[in-house]
């Protein structure tokens, strides 16, 4: 059975939400879950859903890291944070995947300082889905694991991302995009021009250059990037979808406000929200570190939480590591 | 007074547009307007207005430079577009500054071209103005017109960027970003390290880094980057907005048929639209030209056009590029 060690402090809902997608994940998926955090908390909220026969257990962790937290501090000074306790059970082998919707950067520091990186890999990756407008999903790599990437690095960044992409959502052959200026092989920063031809060589069905625009398109499947520039693309995303759902309510409120228009604004804001909310496709994995981490928004929900075990379990149980030392291997070799 | 060439022949609906919006801006500002094109179709166009008495003219082009032509080729094969012959007027002192809406590489290329690049800078820049959640806007540079730059670029961009926005926005001390991926000054790339501290030494309001998030938080008034991840960032910023444009008009038409919801939700619609488009905050400034040129979306309406005709003025008439000399002269003593 496929055991995740899910970080039941780090969301800023903890433990609730935690302990409620780890219930409906074990019921499920037929996961066991080692819920990591503050023992007498978890058992509160865990007792709440009255389900003792289910395989899920809590490991203690005494300390907690929070959103404001310096990832790389957090790292060092709080040895027994959930999030370092989770990673442990990984790296000892007592669970194949850890999920937390902590501190995203404590997360990506601590999985990877912890599980340490294939060794294939150079770089790790931190890999965003996206809903895109032909109803399917669009990953984009890296969104902030690394700056001053590489050519080789961003290679890499498009084997692991068709990997994951093929084991998550289900296509046989990801179409790979290369975020850039212009859809035309010249267009580009001295990066992307060198990894052009690059990425053609590949065993990947890649597509060319795509453009910021493409995020949402669905031209393509995986999307690759350095990861200052992904970092800045996602954050976007999420800046500029808040503020188009202040406008609409503020709209709403001034211009119509019968009961009838604002329950009916109230669904389609939330149906926004949820659209835009990666937590909702399962959490960003951090590809490249030995082990299986998936990180999840802190502001994730018990649904959302459920679905990043549902991601974290699928990759632990179609080996992806094993894949991604494969296919890099034969890159190496062919270029 | 002041004259401005209008690229008649540029935007997607021209030159009814073009012309519209050239006869407001003559009327309201008292600029005089040249609409640079083909003299029939202009002239069939002005007609319609009934205004003979205003100060405009038409200076004929030939050639048309449309969306799909690459701008290099267009710069080269088309010497007698209406781009071209634009800024030939700017450069000889027969126009003051130039608009266009036309594709946007091939304005940028031709006005570099044809314009030149002032003495102290080495890069020219594309600025993009943005409505932000303080119900003002902030501006972002390079939105495109270079890759790969250096520090020294960016830290011109910082200055042109601060005396386009203290000019036509009129904030006296606007404050100065550098878009990066967490706000500690270690965070970020080898570029923006390298450029967190001279921009702090420069006579500008320097606030420090910023993140995506804050292109519309209104934060900053003026948020600085190289042309790649300038430009993903406002390709994306156009996609999201539309296909949540696209997401609530489907929810709207699947779940409140009624006239009423329907009617409401267009106007809602509009408003994000209208929001989102640079050409109403009077379209994008190519910083840097000798001369100057404000580049509207080829979606530009009549006002969008008025607007960048009052912006392009606006900054002839404070004799934005002298300021720009003169600061860079501080500059480049300093740093």
């Amino acid at each position: 059975m496929i055991t995740i060690a899910v970080d039941a402090m780090g969301g800023d809902n903890a433990p609730r939400p935690e302990v409620e997608g780890s219930v409906r994940a074990a019921e499920e998926y037929g996961v066991r879950v080692l819920l990591v955090g503050q023992p007498q908390v978890i058992r509160g909220a865990l007792a709440s859903f009255g389900k003792p026969s289910l395989p899920i257990d809590i490991v203690p962790a005494t300390e907690v890291i929070t959103m404001e937290d310096h990832p790389a501090q957090a790292f060092r000074r709080k040895k027994d944070s959930s999030v370092h306790v989770a990673a442990r059970l990984v790296k000892e082998g007592k669970a194949d995947a850890m999920v937390s919707a902590g501190n995203t950067g404590a997360v990506m520091t601590t999985a990877r300082f912890i599980l340490g990186t294939l060794e294939s890999v150079d770089r790790v990756a931190l890999a965003a889905p996206f809903p895109n407008a032909k109803g399917g999903v669009s990953v984009l790599l890296d969104v902030g694991a690394n700056v001053d990437s590489k050519p080789e690095h961003l290679l890499q960044f498009g084997v692991m991302g068709e990997i994951y992409y093929r084991l998550t959502f289900g296509s046989r052959k990801p179409r790979v995009g290369l975020l850039s200026v212009g859809e035309e092989e010249i267009k580009g920063n001295e990066l992307t021009r060198a990894v052009y031809d690059r990425l053609k060589a590949l065993p990947v069905h890649f597509v060319g250059n795509v453009e910021g625009g493409d995020l949402f398109s669905g031209k393509v499947d995986v999307i690759v990037c350095d990861g200052f520039v992904g970092n800045i693309a996602l954050k976007i995303c999420e800046g500029l979808a808040m503020e188009i759902i202040k406008y609409l309510r503020k709209t709403y409120k001034s211009s119509f406000a019968s009961q009838v228009g604002y329950l009916f604004s109230k669904g389609a804001l939330k149906g926004i929200k949820q659209t835009m909310d990666y937590a909702e496709y399962g959490g960003a994995p951090l590809l490249g570190v030995r082990g299986v981490c998936v990180i999840g928004h802190g502001r994730s929900n018990a649904n959302a939480v459920k679905n990043a075990i549902r991601v974290a379990a699928g990759l632990a149980r179609a080996r992806v590591n094993e894949k991604i030392e494969q296919e890099l291997s034969l890159t190496h070799a062919q270029v």
